[in-house]
């Protein structure tokens, strides 16, 4: 048997154990994580060194090598996110559906852990703990496949998370990190689907495709957030330009920012202006179409590939539209799934825009930037699913179980009549009929 | 383009207006599709001896023949079955959460329809009505590929639905059925991860086999029922007797029917005589250890695989274990996660069996042949998933819903700090920090 498949094995063995524990041991595992992070500070950040170190020697920098730095409060807050973890309620065990049959039995849907799940990540090592603690809070044994970049790092974190998973009398396969980092051992993980349950794979878009493309295990992923504010006839535009400012600068480098912005023709005339203002004082370059250059002094003609990119960046897209169908056609066509707003005061306009798209997260006068795991109430966040099946948008703990079935009878059977109702009748050969 | 790929697109044309139906409208249509059934039933009949005769001319005979004869009598069955669909709740629009959050956001979970979802399958034309129905009474529009030995009956059908389509002012691509049943075409289908948002294989174990190693897009299916039951020793064993009858010989041939049975060692020599009677007074081949052979005269000794086969036939596996923990090993390394019994009075027993196995389904004193989707509650079935993701175990119209997140607002912003109060108060430059 090949070392990936044996370690994967193992991580499924693992899973049987994390999958009965009770919420109270799975929150006492949680804080003593935390513990034995900070108890390891010292070695987690020698290790850390020497991945700065090695980053460095090949020249990463700025942004990419902040990503990847480690220093005492960057521990303390990964412990503290393993603390606010043990504070979930425990999706597991929980009973969302009851119902008792004509026949008598009784059904319950009951929220079972998914098993095994892989995650495949690139740089900041805090996912390391934070992608174990909400696997094991689901009842689930993970497999950390992150960067080279952070392999010492990620190491010395898994290390004290096997402390504390020994302390419990866990296997530490439970939380297994892959070492081997060749990509045909990821290529080889992600053929497992007799034992891996569930991909997610955290980071750019290569590393998206890659995962996507070389998976028989189930994946879950989005590519990128084309997140859209459209600022209807009957929108407020002292709220629309809060909705704008905040959606776009507040962190351009998101996935939930905003890139493009649709105005209803009506009140461009009155909100272009003002919203270019705001924004180019922010440093915000803007790119519009004939009208939106006609009205906010300082854009640029926007191409058509404006219009679907994922800036990341304070660049933002605008198009005057002629009315609310407009807006949902174009962002049916550039969309990318994740965030929509509308700002309206007009509800019967909020309706047909919620109900025309599809996509993961639709807003009614809110900030698109509130599209995020924290800010909907599912505690910590696993990641974000743009494709239509399981999880659709932000994944909590929840997110990482499914529903199967509890049935209870006394003896109920489906054909009463091929039955002898009592042992020691005889049974009548012709009772199969 | 191909023609696979416009076929395609004009389906996910087609979802966005099956998407926003009324649940009115789409019982409405679903009367309207089986009257169109039934009053194009003479056409539906002439393409199906068109099929049975191509059939019998390759020499297709008994149970393969007749699941694909259709009569009218079937045909009122099936008209029947969409009548029922349209009794369903709809399950678009149902809000399964609903929170305030401390900023004042309103957040509601609300199941959209997935979009467009292939269904590939073999022989029974009822399929093509079945999955039609389910599918847009969950929102969705369908492509259905069924095998070329019913192509006649399935676009006789799917002519009959277009009928009823039109007359709701649908576009036909709602239900697209693929006509180009070369393996190429299905591949192709299988790869549009940007257009299909779940594929659903119904057939035998090579179909299954063939969709999951060629799709792009997410696959849900089951390869095969290993169901088991566990006599466990404080079994009432005239109750678990009715149990293992009904689960081997109502219905042998099907997915939920028992494959294997466990007895524990304290109550083998009072039930194993008896069971084996009355079931081979049925016609049922017995395999089991050397316990059961001393036991159950006439019994053969089983081979490692009839732990794992899934028979459909007349054919039972037993064992005799010393205890639930060995029960439950053994369900754990031969079972196929699909439906697992036990027979016990004991509740902490019952308890240990239901938490310890991970199968979709896991009864108490109630029998396999209930792991259905009529038998559990959901209407009817469009299929039964064994993949712990998404829909595990019977899966009803729900199960084509995925849920998202709708929120309301009054104007909140994630970085209040970043903005300026009022449109007409100056902007300041450093505003953005």
């Amino acid at each position: 048997m090949s070392d990936i498949r044996s370690l994967a094995m193992a991580a499924r063995d693992a899973a049987s154990d994390v999958a009965v524990l009770s919420t109270d041991a799975k929150r006492a595992l949680m804080m003593d994580m935390a513990a034995s992070l900070e108890r390891h500070a010292g070695e987690i950040l020698a290790a850390n060194a020497q991945d700065m170190q090695q980053a460095a020697a090949k020249g990463v920098q700025g942004a990419m090598l902040d990503r990847l730095r480690l220093d005492e409060a960057r521990v303390a807050t990964i412990a503290q996110a393993l603390r606010e973890v043990a504070n979930l309620p425990d999706p597991v065990g929980v009973v969302t559906r009851r119902e008792t049959r004509p026949n008598g039995i009784g059904i319950e849907r009951v929220r079972i852990p998914l098993g095994v799940v892989a995650m495949i990540y690139e740089a900041r090592p805090n996912v390391t703990a934070d992608a174990a603690a909400l696997c094991l809070m689901a009842g689930n044994a993970v497999i950390l496949r992150g960067g080279s970049e952070a392999i010492h790092s990620n190491t010395a974190i898994a290390a004290a998370l096997h402390d504390a998973l020994s302390a419990h009398g866990l296997p530490a396969a439970a939380v297994t990190l892959l070492t081997d980092l060749r990509r045909e051992a990821m290529v080889e993980l992600l053929q497992l689907a007799d034992i891996i349950d569930l991909a997610i794979p955290r980071g750019g878009e290569g590393l998206i495709r890659f995962v996507t493309e070389h998976a028989r295990v189930p994946v879950i992923k989005h590519y990128k957030g084309v997140c859209h504010l459209y600022v209807d006839r009957a929108a407020d535009l002292e709220l629309a330009l809060g909705l704008l400012v905040d959606g776009k600068t507040s962190r351009p480098g998101v996935c939930n920012a905003l890139e493009t912005l649709l105005v209803h023709r009506e009140v461009a005339a009155s909100f272009l202006p003002l919203a270019a203002k705001a924004l180019q004082e922010r440093g915000v370059e803007l790119r519009g179409d004939e009208t939106v250059c006609a009205l906010a002094p300082g854009a640029k003609p926007a191409t058509e590939d404006d219009y679907a990119a994922e800036f990341l960046d304070l660049i933002l897209a605008i198009r005057v539209v002629d009315d609310l169908e407009q807006a949902i056609a174009h962002i049916r066509r550039h969309g990318s799934d994740h965030t929509e707003v509308i700002a309206t005061r007009d509800e019967a306009t909020a309706q047909r825009f919620v109900q025309a798209l599809r996509s993961a997260v639709v807003m009614v006068n809110a900030s698109s930037r509130f599209s995020d795991g924290g800010e909907l109430g599912l505690g910590a966040e696993i990641g974000i699913s743009t494709t239509r099946l399981h999880a659709y948008g932000p994944m909590g703990a929840e997110s990482l179980t499914v529903e199967r079935f509890v049935v209870r009878g006394e003896g109920q059977v489906r054909h009463p009549s091929s039955l002898s109702a009592n042992l020691s009748a005889p049974v009548l050969p012709d009772a199969s009929a």
